[in-house]
């Protein structure tokens, strides 16, 4: 549980400064592509590349509603692809299961680093009483 | 941030009774239920069932593949109703939103639940060293 209360503050997003949230995003956004290109193709590293975009959201303390958006922008680019293909956009739905996946990746992570009641994290007065 | 931190351990998930875990188990099944068939239908009160359901589970600290069980087993439910009836089950894929927006809320709650590096949660010293 500890190692993701080390999170820095310094490195949140809302703390970072202009040029750096916008390289944070368009990082974020090229691992999120790889993500969802890896996703339906038995790409043995889609689970790490989900990993490692979920750990960059977390550590920069992104809200679930700025993965959200990554993910629209991204269905958006590619609705507009497969119209100018003449394609039909329904496998975009299947994307859908991606995003799933990762929203619930990124919530287990926050759910693992919650402290809870009785352990020191939750209480910051319980280890002053024992002195 | 703090009241999400009273959580009593004593109403999580794996430390009920088996009576209790079916109990609230079943309880959330119908919550997700109403929540499920409130979601496309412009229901004022779709959004406080979320929040509902969503609380349940971050008190229970419910995992979310067993939120996503809990999604799964009224898909199959639903599947099946409307096989019954001769009717596609395409409309099942649209349930998916309802998936993700219901995670996107628990991610958030548990997300407001952590502690940020320098507050006194995540350091169980920083407020001994005041003293």
């Amino acid at each position: 549980m500890g190692v993701y209360h080390k999170r820095n503050q310094q490195e949140f997003y809302r703390n970072l400064s202009k040029a750096e949230r916008d390289h944070l995003l368009s990082q974020m956004q090229a691992d999120y592509r790889q993500v969802v290109l890896g996703y339906f193709t038995g790409e043995q590293r889609a689970n790490s590349w989900i990993d490692r975009f979920v750990n960059r959201a977390f550590f920069a303390d992104l809200s679930v509603s700025q993965i959200m958006e990554l993910h629209m922008e991204l269905m958006d680019e590619f609705s507009q692809q497969l119209k100018l293909e003449g394609r039909s956009d329904e496998v975009l739905l299947d994307y859908r299961l991606t995003l799933i996946d990762v929203i619930a990746h990124l919530c287990e992570l926050y759910r693992r680093s919650v402290p809870h009641e009785g352990s020191a994290a939750a209480d910051p007065h319980a280890e002053c009483y024992e002195r």
